[in-house]
Parts: structure tokens; C-alpha cells; sequence
């Protein structure tokens, strides 16, 4: 009877969902589908690299599929630490931490900068991951309007003498716009506070050598910032990393539980993640014409009288009337062999549905203008 | 001034813990090192076995290294929906959905089981990943003691007409006990709660087929059961699966955050533990050698005098006299190439430190045999 009424209130939260135009559906593609695909996040095109492939493929054989523990029992490899020394040299910090995930780097990153009375200052529009963190690390948390400086200040400047954190995104996932990490690096500095920042859509796309927007603002290797990232989009594989201050990386080693209790990221990916590190540092003519096309994008929808937001890396997005507009717009793409992304309530920070396209430099110019005509076309 | 606080404050921490014995060190491992493995979770050596390797491998040329997007996104491949099918049919569940680890799976499982007013009953030896789900939920939650029927009565009882979650490992992380699922089970229904069991460490290693302990407690596709594992230990890859009642799956596709917001597991992994379900479900006789051998663990190291647990799957604990000690003692095994775990606080659910050992049918006969002489040598 119980079990019943659990499932029928299922049923209805499903039923409600459909009604609103909130139904997700997953769709599953085929190994090298003819897809244009503006909606996933490989902006260099580095899963398919096949320097990137051959190095994953090297370690498959070498290690076998699964690392087989957690990194302080039996899974690290000598892969993980070449990868995080190359990450560190490539970000400017003191050392990096890999995780299998962004999402639970995040979550053990935020955990780890917790001390009793600390408050964090958390930016509207960050990630579920940071969300997560922020809860999961039971501290006061403060939610400041989006990239608002002022209201960051404010926040710190109400908890004198506490421990603080200011915790954001640096190019936002959804609207693709960049926070004012130099501005927010100065108040937190001002306040005694740390500054953490999730690099995970600028990383490979921005900064000196692709560095990310925390390296753009002259902030890599500053004591008082700690830098996430997803090793899941320009760096075309899987994982996560927390990159900051030696001692930080040590707290996480035998404190964060998201890196203690969890298997370590395969090797293979770690080899290929790598491999893709040094591909990603020497293509600026890539992140050249990620750029060249994101304007492109912006000049062609706009034209058509679409609602467009002002990129500041290769995340482009585009208003919808709403979600069931949304979803018959991506379904149309999609019918053309066009993928976009399609974001809708509760995955957006205001009530806005949108698509979401993200640019790569996997994509032909000439697929990449066909996408956009196809994205003109179908608009609802 | 303040970053100089935070990290004299993180060194101090690192100083008390290296005085307590508790300072923890990563090992890095070259590939196809020659060390007896007793500490990782590759159970029936599926890893490195050729056909694994070899599904990965096909799919890593077919797809490339990562997901390159979220499971809605651009994230659901071939691979991943064959082997939601495959577990699915395993474990004798309506449906399977796959995250990218067991942590992630755990987090988004418990958090999906809570409606309004729930209560969490949460048994005090659960993994960390269900202790954050538990938390991150916001639900209340009582922690009842380990393996404690009665108490979990009560505390469902003292909670009449809320929905409850009782939330349990199958076999327990680190002292490899196995939870009292059918009485558990029987308790839940009777006072109309759900069941989630971890089922991470039985997965291919007990059972049925090796569908594990739910299956073995006769619970498979129980409408009130929910079934997590992680596909990193017997199953020798990564990633998570929750399995259960198709309507929640379809509420997690619909609401998980640690599933919509997560890049999805590399296709290759997917592949590679497509391949290691298909060859785990026809191992009885590697399953049979995993009991022998832990039978034959205890008797050895009980006969030396040492203070060890009754495994009910394959693994196998080992009383150290301290913190130290334990350091020391897997120290010296390991300078004789052989790799057991060593746990010790705050990663014991008790203050007790101690040896764990894995069984993996990956290694020889013999060779198990020298490394229960090196551990008993090697005692403190
Ligand atoms: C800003 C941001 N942070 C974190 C993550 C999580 O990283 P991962 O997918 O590796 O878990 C994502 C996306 O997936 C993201 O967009
Ligand atoms: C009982 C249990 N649950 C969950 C997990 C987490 O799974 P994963 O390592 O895939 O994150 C583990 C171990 O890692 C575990 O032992």
C-alpha cells in the first residue's frame, strides 16, 4: 500500500512535469553519429584527438580498464600524478589534485575550506556541484546576486572577524558569461576571505596558453585562491581537479571524503586527460576560432531577432519563448542533425528557458554556419 | 595575513594528525607492477581481463576518450543504454541508470528517495557517500547501530504515518559483514518504508549469478527496494548504478542532480563494464575460489594469533593495535610487495585501526598463499 502510494506520487510529480513542459528524455546517440553537435562541451575537439585516443589506449593496456581502489589504497597510478604535476604546471599553482569527477571535486573542495564559523558567499548562478558542497558542508552560506560585487562585499563585510569563502563559477554554465574574478580576488583579499573559483567552461578556452579565466585575471598560484575544474569539457575526458596552495592539496589528500571514500578515475583517462593537456596548451588558433565563431553566432542570431547573450568564452545562449518551446526548438534541430542544448526550469537560474550552444572547435566552419541557418530556421 | 592563518592553521591540523598516527601518504603504482594485490576491489580480476580491455578499447576508437556532455546532454551513448539494459536484466530490477560513480549514485539515489517529512534510518557503519546523501537531503535522519534490526524498528515506529527511507550497505566497506537484508527488508514493509541497499561490495562476488546480496536476500525487483553499486570493484571499471522500480528511474532521469549535472561515465568505461557484467555473470566457479580463500585468510591469520572478522563476501579484516602499527605493518608488506588496505580513524566506523583485505581472483593461488605468510611475518 505504501510502496503503491510512493509509486503513484511519482506518477504525478511525472504527470505535473509533462504538463509544464518539463519532461526530460534522454536520447541516446550512436558511435559517430553525422550530428553537428553545438551542445556538448569537447570545445577543442580533444575526445577524438587521436593523440588523445593512442595515449588512452596505451593505458588501457598497460593498467587494465578500472584503477581498482581509491587513490590512497590501490588507485594511483603513476598516470595520476603525471597528470596532476601537468595540470599544476599548466594552471601556475603549487600542486592539483585529480578527482573522478568536477562534481565531487567540487563538493570536497568547498567541504575542505570549511572551518567552525565560516561563512560562504555563494554567487546565484554557481553550479549544482557548488550548491551541493556549500550544503553538504553544513556552514552558513550566503546566495549573492549574480556577479554582484557589491553584494559580496556586503556579505563579508557583515561577518567581521569569521573565516569566509567567496565561492563562484568563472565562465557561467548556462549563460556563458564571465565573473568579475579580479574584482571579487581584491574584495575577498580585502575581507580576509578565500576566493574559490570553478574554472570548468573556461579551462583550454581562455588564459594564457588556455590556462582559464583564473590565470586571464592574473590570479593562478595566489595563496588565498582555490581553482576547480571538470576535466570532462575542453580536455574531451572525464574527472575533476582542485588546484591551489601545497597545503590545501594535502588537507584534501587525508581529509576531503569525496577524494578518500570513491575510486579513482580510471587510468586510461587519465592518460588520455593528459595527452590532451599538452594538445590544449599550444592551440591558441583554436581558441582563436572559437572566439571568431562565438561573435559569428551572436552577429547571425541576433540578425534573425533572436534574443542572444554576449559570450565571453564559447557558451552562447539563446532565449526561448518557453520550455515546451524550447524543447520542440531542440527537437526540430535535432531533426536536422543539429544537437543544441536545451535548458529549461529548474536547470536555469531564473524562470528563462533557453537553448544553449556551445561552440568546438570539432565542428567545420562550414557544418558550423549550416548549424546556425538550422537554428534560424526552426527558431518557434 | 589571513591566507598566512588558514594555512599555518592547515599545517597545525596536518601536525596533529601526523602525531596521531593518522597522516595519510598517496602511493602511485606503475602499470603492471608485481605486487599481490589484497587491497583493491577488482574481485574477480575483470580489470585487466582481455575481453574487457578489448570491449573498452573498441569503444574508445568508435566513440572517443569522454562523454563529452551530461546524460541529457550530448552524454547517452549506445553504450551506456546497453548497459542499463544488461544490469537491469542482471539484477533483476525494471530499470537501471548508471551516474558516473558509486559516490554520485549514492548521493542522487538518497536524495531522490526523500519526499516531504521523510525520515532516513541510516545504519552507523554506512560509506560516506550515503552519510552525504543522507545529509545533503536535508531529511532527518537517525543513525541506528550497526547491523541493529530492533533499533530500526523503533525508529520507524517512533515515526508513524511519514514516509522512511531505511538505508543500508549490503556488505559492509571495512569490516566485510553482511547486513541483515531480508529481516531489514521485512521490518521496512511492515511499517511501509523504502529499502536502499549499497550493494557495492556483493556485486559479482555473491548471489545468484553474482546479481549479489539483494538477489541473494531474494529482494531483486521488490517494488520497495532500491539497489546502488558502484561498477568500479567486481566489475573491474567506473561509474555507479542505481536500479530499481522504473518509475523512480525515471524520477532520477528527471530530477537527480548528481545525474543531470555530471558529465557521463567515458562510452568506453560503459563498454568495457558491459563486457565484465557479461563474463561476471557466468563466474560461479571464481565466486567459489573467493570464498575458499577467505575462508583460508581467517583460518591462517587466526591461527597466528591475530584478531580477525568473519567475511561474508570477500573481504576480510584484521585487528591492528593502533594507528601506527597499522602504518607500519602495511608499510612492511608492502616493502615485500604486497598490498593490503589500512584503515584507520576517522575511516573506521569504531576507534579501531586495522588491516582490510580484498580477495581478487586475479591473483594466483600461490601467491596468496606467500602474502598471508608476509602478513603474518610482517604482524606488529
Ligand atoms: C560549472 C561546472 N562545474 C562542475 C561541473 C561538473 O563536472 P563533472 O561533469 O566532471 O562532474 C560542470 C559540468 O558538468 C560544470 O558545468
Ligand atoms: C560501499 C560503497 N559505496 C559506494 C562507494 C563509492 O563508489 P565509487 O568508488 O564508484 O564512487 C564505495 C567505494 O568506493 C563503497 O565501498
Amino acid at each position: 500500500m505504501a510502496v503503491a502510494d510512493w509509486l503513484a506520487a511519482l506518477d504525478r510529480r511525472a504527470a505535473l512535469r509533462a504538463k509544464a513542459g518539463l519532461t526530460r528524455r534522454l536520447h541516446p546517440r550512436a558511435a559517430g553519429d553525422d550530428v553537428v553537435d553545438l551542445a556538448g562541451n569537447d570545445y577543442l575537439g580533444l575526445a577524438t584527438h587521436p593523440e588523445v585516443v593512442a595515449a588512452a589506449a596505451r593505458a588501457l593496456s598497460a593498467y587494465g580498464l578500472g584503477a581498482t581502489g581509491s587513490r590512497l589504497v590501490r588507485g594511483s597510478t603513476d598516470a595520476h600524478h603525471a597528470l596532476e604535476d601537468a595540470l599544476a604546471g599548466w594552471l601556475g599553482t603549487d600542486r592539483a589534485l585529480v578527482f573522478s569527477s568536477g562534481y565531487l571535486a567540487n563538493v570536497g573542495a568547498v567541504r575542505a575550506l570549511v572551518r567552525p564559523r565560516t561563512l560562504l558567499v555563494s554567487d546565484a548562478h554557481n553550479h549544482a556541484s557548488l550548491i551541493d558542497g556549500c550544503r553538504v558542508s553544513g556552514a552558513e552560506t550566503v546566495v549573492t546576486p549574480h556577479a554582484d560585487v557589491t553584494a559580496v562585499a556586503a556579505a563579508l563585510a557583515a561577518a567581521p572577524g569569521r573565516p569566509a569563502v567567496v565561492v563562484t563559477e568563472s565562465v557561467f554554465s548556462v549563460d556563458g558569461d564571465l565573473a568579475p574574478l579580479a574584482r571579487l580576488h581584491a574584495t575577498a583579499r580585502e575581507h580576509g576571505a578565500l576566493l574559490l573559483v570553478d574554472d570548468a567552461h573556461a579551462l583550454g578556452v581562455t588564459g594564457p596558453a588556455g590556462a582559464g579565466a583564473v590565470a586571464a585575471a592574473g590570479l593562478a598560484g595566489e595563496p588565498d585562491v582555490v581553482l576547480t575544474a571538470t576535466l570532462s569539457k575542453a580536455l574531451g575526458g572525464a574527472g575533476g581537479v582542485v588546484a591551489g596552495p601545497a597545503e590545501f592539496v594535502r588537507h584534501l589528500v587525508e581529509t576531503a571524503r569525496t577524494f578518500i571514500y570513491d575510486t579513482a578515475l580510471p587510468p586510461a583517462v587519465a592518460a588520455g586527460v593528459h595527452a590532451a593537456v599538452g594538445l590544449a596548451r599550444t592551440r591558441d588558433d583554436l581558441r582563436a576560432d572559437l572566439s571568431r565563431r562565438a561573435a559569428l553566432a551572436v552577429r547571425r542570431l541576433r540578425a534573425a531577432g533572436l534574443d542572444v547573450s554576449t559570450p565571453d568564452a564559447a557558451v552562447v545562449s539563446v532565449t526561448a519563448p518557453g520550455p515546451e518551446a524550447a524543447t520542440g526548438w531542440a527537437a526540430a534541430c535535432r531533426d536536422r542533425a543539429v544537437a543544441v542544448g536545451c535548458f529549461r526550469p529548474p536547470s536555469t537560474p531564473d524562470s528563462r528557458s533557453r537553448l544553449r550552444l556551445t561552440i568546438s572547435a570539432g565542428v567545420s566552419q562550414a557544418e558550423f554556419e549550416r548549424a546556425l541557418e538550422v537554428i534560424v530556421e526552426c527558431a518557434p
